[in-house]
């Protein structure tokens, strides 16, 4: 199969999954719609929610930028086969998922629940869908670098060790910011933050490199 | 109307329908949060909801292999006429249902009602969607197959008889499937995803070698 | 533009719409999930939301005819303008709307309001939605009829005449069932189930002769 | 990367987001069937909840026109860089937030709390996320325009200035909108509705002259 259709089906898959993710949002805007309704005079505002906001950008920044990376995977090859699909849906069966952790953070980081264990069990459950999703990512690379003739590699991967480097360096994030969710579940978010501006500064400069040539490429050829 | 126009639409619909099953895990979001809110101490937590998982884990595969076949059977023909879309419209029809018997099954399965006739019901109505599904396909399939000429078939069907019998064995385990959920809706539920995990795994061989020559032919033409 | 790239965006919505109607089914089985909670023994079963699935039914053919017939439309130019976006987006404003009245039909006709005002209410709302989709589509049409040598028309329309009698019979049929719909819900919603079929049906014969013709011209110049 | 692919993914996140503001309708539909429910003799009809109506046609007008103008800007270079990327990401991040204050304002507008100051935050919400999307676009272009050479642009950015007048009259609108919404929240949102028809005939002339343009240059190059 041409990897093209393997990733426009995953880009869909890929751009409905990051737009549930408003759905954290709406169910704010039928909490404070409720109270409203309710008529009682002290309900918390807007403000009061900020939880699910938190969550909104980073699992957006997440599923972004696992978005610019899964292209940058499948741009290496010209074709996939049947173990590929299957991995890559395991893969994006991780990415689907996003949405439940995020609402769970969103719910149990409001109000009260907050100082509980409710919120530590919303983060560590999060931490555990991004390991999950690493594991699967890194299991689609490792498949897709050791097959790359039969799939008509475009060009041979350069650096598999700052590859390896990074996917070990992002689990290991993961795996710290699972354990102090323990903890506290706000500091667990932020890591979760960091880590998805982390991957998306620290391809910066190869990338930078691979499209300038691209582009000049593109100019030699006539192939945009 | 070229097939890759129906292909494209049939994609979204499936990278939608994929990811609307994770509204049944948002539904679990909303319940421990619910509880969370009243305040009762010894409400159920989030493993409690395992019937939720499982359910999402064999529709989300269900529906990937059900994609990844919709492909392979599509991308035989280059041309699709109208009967062929309105037959695939029928089977979208049945895939966009998907999300609501795993709804079913992860509600009524889960707490006291698991033993009783609502756990049950909610597994046959899995199962007779599977079966619907499953003939709405072999539909589609025959037309194709018996249209080869008129739709600018890009390679002759090969093997018919082992296809058929795909089929049937297919049909037959989600029967087996509907009936055991008369006894048994979690037995019932493993059963449709091992079916699932049999059409991931035995269309590989076959595949195998179609794409190697894929690979080969696009080397020798420049066509990727 | 090219009109490939806003077709791509219509797919785009329409198969999005398409999948939001599981939602109304997805209230089902929220609503039978908080009956078993509740443990009342007399609740109505599955069987008693029928409006619910017939509502799904007849809005999903529908929503999937008008992508049939949508791309017919847009296959007849190669490039688009403002003024066919703008009318477009309208039309896309209308489709996106029908999950809407598909959840009031199916809500309202369940249990012993369905003899009530509020099912002749809820269909009505069905009948004049599809009635704007109905005036969005005709002006779309008639644009494009009339701007063919602006916007690259691949082959002139033939037999407007037949075209015009199309969209005067479908939008009396959406009246007639929008008058019927005040004093039967049900009758409506069956007389909005017939117009997708007719509109499925009656284009076949034109259809099938021009996707013959296109197979002929792909195999004459190699351009699937 | 190659632009298309990034517009690709874009018009996917677009479509998705533009589908999802139908959820304010069907929480409509929820409302008014449960007070079928309970038997309310008086309770409001459908016409009642009329800011859910207005909501949705300016929020649909306002990213279905972001949609139309998102394409015109990169139609303009033929690849992205990694800024792009991210800064596009942005830029969807706030489209996807959009259904929230669409939401809110449909939610606080209804009833006896319009009058109350719960409807002019939800409007302010409403214009602060336009006006951080507005920002987001200003971004994007002017990276776009000032990397035109690095990122292969198809043709030279022409009449900067009038862009850049475009974008500050809409900040200023968006600003001027969000002022009005402390005051009244349905002038606000009015006004909103209005920046969005002006950004659809605005473009109108200078669009006319291209797409003519693109005609010939496809008619003489065979492109289309």
């Amino acid at each position: 199969m041409d990897s093209r259709r393997a990733e426009s089906f995953s880009d869909g898959v890929f751009a409905v999954a990051i737009t549930v993710l408003v759905f954290s949002l709406l169910t704010v805007a039928d909490k404070t719609s409720t109270l409203t309704v309710a008529g009682q005079p002290g309900h918390p505002g807007l403000v009061h929610y900020w939880p699910a906001y938190l969550a909104y950008v980073v699992s957006f920044l997440t599923i972004g930028i696992m978005w610019l990376n899964h292209h940058t995977m499948f741009s290496q090859v010209t074709n996939v086969d049947r173990p590929v699909l299957v991995l890559n849906l395991l893969l994006l069966m991780g990415v689907v998922v996003i949405p439940f952790p995020t609402a769970l953070v969103a719910d149990h980081l409001t109000g009260k629940a907050s100082a509980g264990a409710q919120a530590n069990v919303a983060a560590v459950t999060y931490g555990l869908v991004m390991m999950a999703i690493s594991i699967a990512y890194a299991s689609v690379w490792i498949y897709l670098a050791s097959h790359q003739e039969a799939l008509g590699a475009r060009r041979r991967v350069h650096r598999p060790r700052l590859s390896t480097f990074r996917f070990t360096l992002g689990n290991a994030g993961y795996v710290a910011g699972t354990l102090i969710a323990l903890v506290s579940a706000v500091a667990a978010l932020v890591i979760f933050g960091l880590l998805a501006v982390y991957y998306m500064i620290e391809h910066l400069p190869s990338e930078a490199v691979e499209s300038d040539a691209a582009v000049e490429a593109s100019g030699a050829t006539g192939r945009s």
